[in-house]
């Protein structure tokens, strides 16, 4: 018989069994769970501490050895605690025959330690249909009649991945601060209630609490956080320059001349002042479960020591100060050293003295950081940095990484609503774990809100890499299918929880193009190869998708569906479409077109749906998010928001007689049809064999009736309009589409539209003159338009090396996908062992050519600032190329290099290469961990594709068929 | 007893005696000053054929040869002709005693020639106090009672100093054409009455008729305008692609396969059909009074023969047609082929044919050039080009000049409105004179009208170059206060005519300094030295004295004061005035300042200005001008009017919180506070000793409340304003005045403003640190800027060389004046006998340093492309420098510098010199003719001076007083 829960044996009796001996922090998190139940059965359970008061369907939960009952039961043999103990994080989830009077059947939760016990807790409400965002997202279950759990139903979970996984509250103004202030009062206990409860349903264990202005171990009020996370089994961390369990801000608030801290952050002049603050911050709080952080930094992020001070200098001072803080640790945590959790970040100044140089050595291998994880950063943008080298993973305190969702600093920061995307986020930290880093995940979340999406994401990564991790590549879409079932699978049919997929993946990959913040009217070209057109409709779609869920979604769902899909993802759009109707306002300003004027009302349209949108966030729930839409996020100057500013409306005043202008969609050529200027425009659009429709557009500079006629002789061309007029005011432009017959066509490749305009004609040269296909292997790319645009994964031939070879990731690339050698940590020699990848193409000249590789913005993986790839055309030599510009500072503002690489999430690379006339074939080889490659476009050397920001779009390759027209 | 002229004696008979004998064309000039007598009398005087008939007060008119009662005079030796007879142009005017019965006083008007005659009779109108451009402008003249010609009043005008004065009708549409179809269906002889008088009246004799769609000897109709032209004794030339009295387009509608003159404009191909082309058109115009152009080129302003065409080929060829055409004009026109005027120009690839090279003798002195004025030009911008070298100007034919006041090229077409300046006209015309263009003067004005102004003084100074030429330095001041008396002196008093006066000179310096239709928002620095601003005073100030004499002036005398005044001022003001506007606007959006949407609004009220002012001026008078403001003037992109664009209006969109921004006026700095970022300023207006105000703004870039305090603690400042708020939208910014009082100092020069804004709080560091210019002498520039600006007047010493020596030329400068050498041809050796400049200035620094000359953008006089100076700093070595950009090419709207120095009127040439700390002098030498030197700023190498247009403002020099803060 299964165990049954429903309404009815939920209000017969006590469900849960509610032991003294089990933590308290444990009994807290059933009271969530039974909180859950009642959501799902609309009854709430109740809990007893005598266990034959329990009713017909039963809860047991407990740690062992901190529960009778669970000793009793496994001593009786109907349980196997063996599977469990001495395990990290792991329960055991089975259903048993109840042993005690009156008791039918029970479900045994049993954890290895508190929070496998809290894990297992959570696990029954996720097998009860319960979210984990059912606190921090109003996430509502589907409301059941019964559950029933099978008979024998036994599960042993898994011990997680990564040993400490969790996420960083970060530059908490004016969003998350706003947010506790006006909810909670602060940044106190009730308010980290919550960030705890989020962190471990998510199977989170590690939190850095906010710490801009707010100090956790004061604010609970006193220590009541800090005593919460430790009820909760929440492991508490600080960043890199808090060491000691003292807050950053701390130091400020207490040193001064009568201090007992003395009154410098200086470890040499007042070693005394320093040691007691850190002995103070440990006496304080070393009884919490901590991750505590060792080493020192200057103040303000600067470097610990003056400008003239050694190497060897600072290697000793930071050797002493380790010293000393062991041995505190050692007094007042834990005199078992290795047992006390520590964290030294290996960042910044930081890094020079971890490894020293020739002539000093760093601390690398040294006494002092035995046992000490050693954590490592990303770029703040989402790119990881130095790697543990082969040699370096055996360290024995094993490696973290700090990672970004969200960054508050250079070039542009990004903080108001998620846009991180999920392939980026599985193919970085899968990296990271695959070159050793296993201890410690922390990714900073900003205010949390909107980044439960890819958070949720990081920290199953993180939790189960076996099911997430390299092993699982293109999985990313099965994760987020999943997500979305689990928040609205209740709620939502089929096809809408496919629509929310599509805008959860389209608003994230959007952003991963290009930020929110960072966008303006300068980002895409306003009409080279219509990437702005094209991202508008393909924006439009994505929002009337929105509005159609959110016209749809019951109440009950919507907190959920808002704050979870509809606002992110409608923010993000929405501003998008803001900076790409300002970049076409622009342009049409420039050219005095009047259709400049319509696209300022659809701006302001823009500016208002983005405070409609805060506000309706603010209101929703009771005001429950209110705060946590604060943070500005339009027309960044700079990294900080101070300066931003919103994009101008730009309004042009009409000529004063009729005025019209022709212009080639996808491209700048224009046309007043003046006798004395460009009157000749060409469509090139028809050289691509797949290509049937291309188009042309006319625009008025007037307010003035403004006829245009058009007229083509050729039988195999057909105009959507053949005369027109315009009024410049409720009707400014007319988009004229061509089609082409190739059936008619009769050897005749030349032709001509003619459109006659007030102030002259303009002559459109239509050239439909096809390359020369014949003979050429499918996927063969053939110039049409004078270079050759190729997708990454449209390789004619792949070449692996034994277990190493790319591998394609879905979605991962800005217009199509990317190609990745796995595994990941493996060097090659190109030429020798190296994978390569092999691409054909057809150039109608002989010559020297630019070859650009599209990749992403990788960093080295290690300190010689080197990424390289071999590339050869035909039988050429292979040049092995460093894709990193000489000198680039990874994570430094100042460089213009890097900052463009991760403002515009790509790094482009270019090299000379010889090409012949007809069919030529060109090999990336695999040098370097880290290379990822995109897109490759080869032109005639000095004869750059119009620019864009995606590149020009994929050229016609044999085999390709009906394609849109893409100038 | 004087001749009296009075109403009663005017009625009471005949005033004027006709003689049959006299030209047709005289008496008809006689009939409109007997119109002009109307208008200031009241009463039409008669004519009659009988001496006796005429009435006390008799005008006698008649030419030399072709009067009997002239001879009858003369014979009487009541008048002496033998002062007039045989000379060019020249009249007597003299009141006699009427030997006849009946008659009491007579004035006789004698003249040389027919022309003579003309003069004669329109300077008895000038003495009635008629204007010349009474018919052209509608300028009424003050009524009078009665005017006293003096008993023995005698005047014998001079022959003019250039043989052939004249102007050029170009470019007629739609302007002039519209006129002529309009106001007399054609371009036909009575429009041509009109334009004949206003030559005439003018004192020209020679002009160039409309050829761009027009045909002078068909449209008359028929030979009507070209009889008429005769009658008057107006010479008919035509541009220089129209030889043998054939206008340019002619020859398109007369060709044909069969055609009598062929089908080919080649004189290879088709030497007979060319030949009886120009046969013909000798035949059907020859008779009257020509200067016939001689010579051939291509078509439509192209190369004669083709590319591959040697020289040798082309002079040979050209050489051809001169003898051909010779001896067609001594068949058809005059067997006296050197009594035939005859003029060629060397213009663009004629000039290389007639100079030759090394191996190949050009047409330079040949035969067939005898006696053929030979036309220079300028380069379409009012810049003279090659001039005639001290063995050319003995050439037999002599020289012309053919000027611009009005072009349709490259790189901006300028036909709109008046925007030439007199001092320039004066500077270039009295140098073609001083180098021997005595023979023929020709101006292009395009449609005519609003080019009254300069055409006057042109057509004065080649009528009489002894009075306003070279020997005249800064008498156009004199002339414009003539002309203005000439035009109004009759209807204004004379505060009114002072007004008058500087509203013509102001708008044509401010024209001068950029054509209206080469203005755009980008000209001018938005805030830099304040120049925008500054020069925005002036605009407002010029049209509020233009709109209080609008205003003012009676109705009579509306049209004149309209069409040549009001109308040119207003267009070039208010056009000026956008386009600083729309710099403003652009500056203020870029930065999201709220008052950027007010300039929007002040934009479009200049745009509805501008379109008021056209429709005004085509309204007045009964639609006298209609047309005649139809050119397109706003924001050329290219040469030809063909997609110009107005500017754009740039609005903004208030941010979401108070945030307002600190800027110093006329500096790029500018702050909001913010602690991340740029928050002190620098306020360095107080280190120029004279300097006793500076300021600051506060711009609001939100609609919201913002409020800010503004605390200073120097007892030396004082600010405007303590506190203040803005609201961003009827308030959105405030100018807060400094002011210093010196005394209070007590050795203080460095003081704080703070301002506290919404978002932080920006510090003002004020320097008042005064320079040490003890013992320095009157006028040395003491730098407080990191750079000298001196303004070329402001030297020191100046060095004669003989005769020849540098002199001011007043409001010859974009900023002051300019300094050039006098005599105007010669050519010095720097050093020896060069005239010289001496400039004293003080650096704290020694070092190199660039020293930047600002210059007229004169071209080389020869045809080597140099224009030397000479620089010398201290008692370094002199370094003699050429100002042409190498490879310049003059005209060439391709060539970037000429075309930069054309559309900014000015040119910079930079040479790098060694300064001491300390006192320097510095010698500009003048070495080739054509410099003309207006400014100086010396700036340490690699440190220039914040953009401009005009150039960092004058800096402090000792002696100086009460300047304004210039930043």
């Amino acid at each position: 018989m299964d165990l049954i829960m429903n309404r009815s044996l939920l209000s017969e009796g006590a469900c849960f069994l509610k032991e003294e001996e089990a933590f308290s922090g444990v009994h807290k998190i059933a009271d969530k769970v039974m909180r859950d139940i009642e959501l799902v059965f609309g009854v709430r359970p109740t809990s007893t501490e005598a266990i034959d008061r329990l009713s017909s369907c039963a809860v047991i939960y407990g740690t062992i050895d901190r529960s009778p009952v669970l000793d009793h039961l496994s001593e009786s043999g109907i349980i196997d605690l063996n599977a469990v103990r001495g395990k990290s994080e792991v329960y055991l989830f089975q259903v048993i025959d109840a042993p005690w009077d009156g008791g039918d059947k029970a479900l045994v939760i049993a954890g290895s330690d508190k929070r496998g016990t809290i894990y297992g807790l959570f696990h029954l409400s996720e097998v009860l249909g319960v979210s984990p965002l059912v606190d921090w997202n109003d996430v509502r279950p589907q409301p059941k009649e019964e559950v029933r759990l099978e008979d024998g139903r036994k599960y042993i979970s898994k011990e997680p991945s990564v040993r400490y996984r969790g996420f960083f509250i970060n530059d908490e103004w004016p969003a998350f601060g706003t947010w506790c202030n006006k909810r909670f009062g602060g940044f106190n206990a009730e308010a980290y209630d919550h960030v705890f409860e989020l962190l471990l349903r998510l199977k989170g264990n590690y939190l850095w609490p906010a710490m801009w202005s707010a100090r956790f171990y004061d604010d609970g009020p006193g220590l009541a956080n800090a005593e919460l996370a430790d009820e909760y089994g929440v492991v508490i961390g600080a960043s890199h320059h808090e060491p000691c369990l003292r807050q950053g801000e701390e130091y400020k608030y207490l040193r001064g001349k009568d201090s007992i801290y003395g009154d410098a952050w200086n470890f040499r002049t007042n070693e005394e002042g320093i040691t007691r603050f850190w002995a103070d911050g440990l006496k304080r709080s070393g009884r919490f479960e901590n991750v505590i952080t060792v080493g020192m930094r200057g103040e303000a992020d600067t470097s610990i020591m003056g400008k003239e001070a050694t190497l060897a200098d600072n290697i000793g001072l930071l050797r002493d100060v380790l010293k000393t803080q062991n041995r505190l640790m050692k007094e007042h945590v834990n005199p078992k050293l290795e047992q006390v959790p520590r964290m030294l970040a290996l960042y910044k100044e930081v890094e020079p003295f971890f490894y020293g140089d020739k002539h000093t050595p760093g601390l690398i291998g040294s006494e002092e950081l035995e046992n000490v994880i050693l954590m490592l950063c990303d770029d703040n943008f989402g790119n990881l940095r130095t790697l543990p080298t082969e040699e370096m993973r055996s360290h024995n305190g094993g490696y973290g990484m700090y990672y970004h969702f969200d960054y508050h600093g250079g070039p542009i920061s990004y903080e108001w609503i998620n846009s991180s995307y999920l392939p980026k986020v599985w193919e970085q930290m899968s990296m990271a774990y695959d070159f050793g880093i296993r201890d410690l995940w922390v990714v900073n979340v900003g205010d949390v809100c909107t980044q439960e999406f890819p958070l949720a994401y990081f920290l199953d990564l993180a939790y189960d890499f076996e099911q997430w991790g390299t092993s699982a590549i293109n999985k990313t879409d099965a994760y987020t299918r999943r997500w979305v079932e689990q928040q609205f699978g209740g709620v939502c049919a089929e096809p809408d929880l496919k629509k929310i997929h599509q805008l959860l993946d389209g608003y994230t990959k959007i952003a991963h193009n290009r930020r929110p913040e960072a966008m303006n009217a300068e980002v895409y070209h306003p009409v080279h190869y219509q990437e702005t057109d094209r991202l508008l409709a393909e924006i439009e779609q994505l929002m009337d998708t929105a509005d159609e869920l959110y016209k749809k979604i019951d109440s009950e769902a919507f907190p959920g569906f808002f704050s979870l899909v509809y606002y992110p993802a409608m923010g993000n759009l929405n501003l998008q479409k803001l900076q790409l109707l300002a970049g076409k306002n622009r342009y049409a300003a420039k050219l005095n077109l009047m259709e400049a004027n319509g696209l300022t009302e659809r701006m302001k349209t823009c500016m208002r749906r983005d405070q409609e949108l805060v506000d309706e966030y603010h209101a929703i729930a009771g005001g429950k998010w209110y705060g946590m839409g604060l943070s500005e996020h339009i027309g960044f100057t700079r990294w900080n928001e101070d300066e931003c500013r919103y994009p101008i409306l730009m309004q042009v005043m009409p000529a004063r007689k009729p005025r019209l202008l022709v212009s080639i969609d996808g491209t700048g050529q224009r046309s007043e049809g003046s006798a004395w200027h460009v009157n000749r425009l060409g469509l090139l659009d028809f050289k691509q064999p797949d290509v049937e429709e291309a188009s042309f557009t006319i625009s008025s500079l007037s307010d003035l009736d403004a006829p245009y006629k058009i007229t083509c002789e050729a039988p195999w061309l057909s105009c959507s309009s053949h005369e027109g007029r315009l009024d410049g005011t409720r009707h400014a432009a007319d988009r004229i589409r061509v089609r082409i017959d190739r059936g008619q066509m009769n050897g005749e490749t030349d032709a001509q539209i003619v459109v006659q305009l007030p102030t002259g004609a303009c002559t459109i040269i239509v050239d439909a003159k096809q390359p020369e296909t014949g003979g050429f292997p499918e996927n063969t790319y053939v110039d049409t338009r004078g270079y050759i645009s190729m997708e990454a994964e449209r390789f004619s031939a792949k070449k692996d090396a034994g277990q190493a070879g790319f591998q394609r990731i879905a979605g991962y690339g800005k217009t199509l996908s990317a190609m990745k050698v796995f595994p990941t940590t493996s060097y090659f020699t190109a030429g020798q062992n190296a994978p390569y990848l092999e691409y054909q193409f057809v150039f109608h000249q002989a010559g020297s050519y630019e070859a650009e590789l599209y990749m992403e913005p990788s960093n080295p993986v290690t300190k010689d600032n080197t990424l390289h790839y071999g590339i050869q055309v035909n039988d050429g030599a292979i040049d092995v190329l460093n894709v990193i510009p000489a000198g680039m500072k990874v994570g430094e503002s100042s460089d213009a290099e890097w900052s463009a690489g991760v403002l515009d999430n790509i790094r482009r690379h270019s090299s000379e290469v010889v090409c012949k006339a007809g069919l030529n074939s060109l090999r990336i080889y695999a040098v370097s961990p880290g290379f990822v490659l995109e897109k490759l476009v080869i032109y005639p050397a000095g004869k750059k594709p119009a620019e864009s920001y995606l590149g020009p779009p994929e050229t016609y390759y044999v085999g390709r068929k009906n394609e849109a027209a893409l100038n």
